[in-house]
């Protein structure tokens, strides 16, 4: 088996306190430069209510809200972008002139490992963790068109970083995901990804170990695994079947375009991937998206996730895998979750996933 | 107490057999105008498919795509709204010459009483039902504006709408919910709402009922009651309380403005409103919209659902309550939901409810 590429991690520390890892291939420069921006005021705090009318939480995070009006001293001055490398002129989040991948904590977090309050059976304070990570510093780039050694790369930072997210008992969960696209909402169009740690089991993470764990007590299987076999053997909502991963579009997909990328092998976390699935991930991946992006000849929005066990225990059946979907369901129209989306939690396709992946597997060539 | 007013009700059957029905005060028109178009091709098809990772059903409606793309020859010899009164040269959804509200089966349904098909553990026919309800013949009204007895027109057709799915035992729920906006999707902006009903619980529903009937089985007491009662005496997130309703932002509220809307009377379904229920919600709900668009002085996208117990069997503890969200959270933002929303299904809300509750108390004046 081939080693895993070397990896160089520096860690450092930002002007308030966030944390920042750079990923590193052999040959980058230190990575010594010091955040020298101004201290913001004092860190957010959010709170985590449950609906006693649905049993869920949600998270409450009303300072957020005020990253819409008030920029900073520094925004304001600069207009520039906050994951592009600093310049003399213009202090970003990463203090160095140049980097390969970075994750840091977001300045707007959701949640925070110092929040605090009060605890009650519907509310909490909002502990977690918020990161950000950069795919590359190049603005203008895409995750699809960076080569697979960038991929790569990646893959090596998110997987030491949800291994260094298990350090903290407190955290149950987490979700390493892209937003991309403004027609989703996403403001900043620098190339970048998040990872959010939970302290609760999220409520879709629960179905999905749920029906895990009951196919593995009935069969002994990984459900996940089944599904993708079956799929491929099947073949008309298959996309790729290489070495190591499946990509599919799901028999039941909820949104217009959606796959699903899974390891042939059982994995239940990113960081239990081997250097082979990594590296035939990172060459998969990016035609998959580049394929997304060739249906309708326009970069699409979307969203990608990867549904991992929780930090810690044991979750019998549960499998590792990568959700894609995007809202667009034609050049011209999204599709948008609205009354039976929202409210009553049904979803509607309107593209048939037999023809989505025909379609797919077209661009795909 | 009052009576209701007078409503009379014509049924009528569409050129290619769907139903249409119109509600009217006295004095209207008769309502026997022939819809003379051409008869459609064949009906169209659906599909549930139940995801077995999630084990959750999805609608697949791969008909409905063609309605972006294949304008019918009337519509492209028009370009009129469908929902808009016939005029001699403009044959529409419905025939009359005037209305003053209409419910008719949707021509792109979701689900259909017609569908067939394979059966099986994760797929079966998409059987159910998709009605639009015109609120008004004025295409460039809105609910909010339309005064109160026409409100309580809406509210009667409602509720005989929802009396009348009760007659079909494959129905299992029915969403009565209005989606309004661009920002959300909506492509008509002729004022109207919609009607689902579904053969399988909705995900959102058993949540709601499953929460519901634990506290009823622990206290003998409604839930969605005894929260809205709290609400009103703590009054921090109260909007206005009535004499038989209570308007409230939910303490974990999903959406930038959140509202919901109870009776204060148990009552599980529209059709058990009593008529002083009826009167005084058609009075409160158009202030309660107004107030919404006047928070940022804008027509707001939102959606309003009512959530109500099965169409059929007992459900304990259930309660009929009116979910009004708008995912618009500043004049130049929306709310999407991205990867921790429809990912993990874990809402972040960025404006604390408290904070919603004031601006929308303000605007309620």
């Amino acid at each position: 088996m081939p080693a895993w590429p070397e990896v160089r991690r520096t860690d450092a520390v930002m002007a308030d306190g966030r944390s920042l890892a750079y990923y590193d291939r052999p040959g980058a420069p230190p990575r010594d430069d010091i955040d020298s921006r101004p201290r913001d005021e004092a860190a957010p705090e959010s709170q985590l209510r449950r609906d006693p009318l649905t049993g869920e939480w949600a998270i409450i995070a009303g300072h957020r809200q005020a990253r819409t009006f008030q920029p900073t001293a520094q925004e304001t001055r600069t207009h520039g972008c906050p994951l592009c490398p600093s310049t003399p002129d213009h202090a970003t989040e990463i203090p160095a002139a140049d980097y390969q991948v970075v994750i840091f904590d977001n300045r707007f977090p959701s949640l925070t490992r110092t929040a605090a309050g009060m605890e009650t059976a519907d509310e909490r304070p909002g502990i977690g963790r918020c990161q950000v990570v950069c795919f590359t510093d190049d603005h203008d780039a895409h995750l699809a068109d960076l080569g697979d050694d960038r991929v790569l790369l990646i893959v090596q930072a998110w997987a030491d970083t949800v291994a260094r997210l298990r350090e903290d008992s407190r955290l149950v969960s987490c979700l390493v995901f892209e937003n991309r696209g403004a027609e989703i909402g996403v403001t900043m169009s620098h190339p970048h990804g998040q990872v959010y740690a939970y302290p609760f089991l999220p409520p879709r993470e629960r179905l999905l170990l749920d029906a895990a764990a009951r196919h593995h007590a009935d069969t002994g299987r990984i459900l996940a695994l089944d599904v993708a076999d079956a799929e491929a053997r099947d073949g008309v909502r298959l996309l790729a079947a290489t070495d190591h991963w499946t990509a599919h579009v799901p028999r039941a997909a909820r949104w217009p375009f959606e796959m699903r990328i899974t390891p042939r092998r059982a994995i239940t976390s990113l960081d239990d991937l081997n250097a082979d699935e990594a590296a035939d991930f990172a060459a998969l991946y990016p035609r998959l998206l580049r394929a997304l992006d060739g249906v309708y000849d326009m970069r699409m929005p979307y969203v990608a996730a990867w549904h991992q066990a929780p930090l810690a225990g044991v979750a019998p059946g549960a499998q590792l895998f990568l959700e894609v979907f995007s809202t667009r369901r034609a050049p011209d129209r999204l599709k948008y979750p609205a009354g039976s989306e929202s409210a009553a939690g049904v979803w509607i396709n309107d593209i048939a996933p037999e023809r989505s992946a025909a379609m797919l597997r077209e661009a795909l060539g």
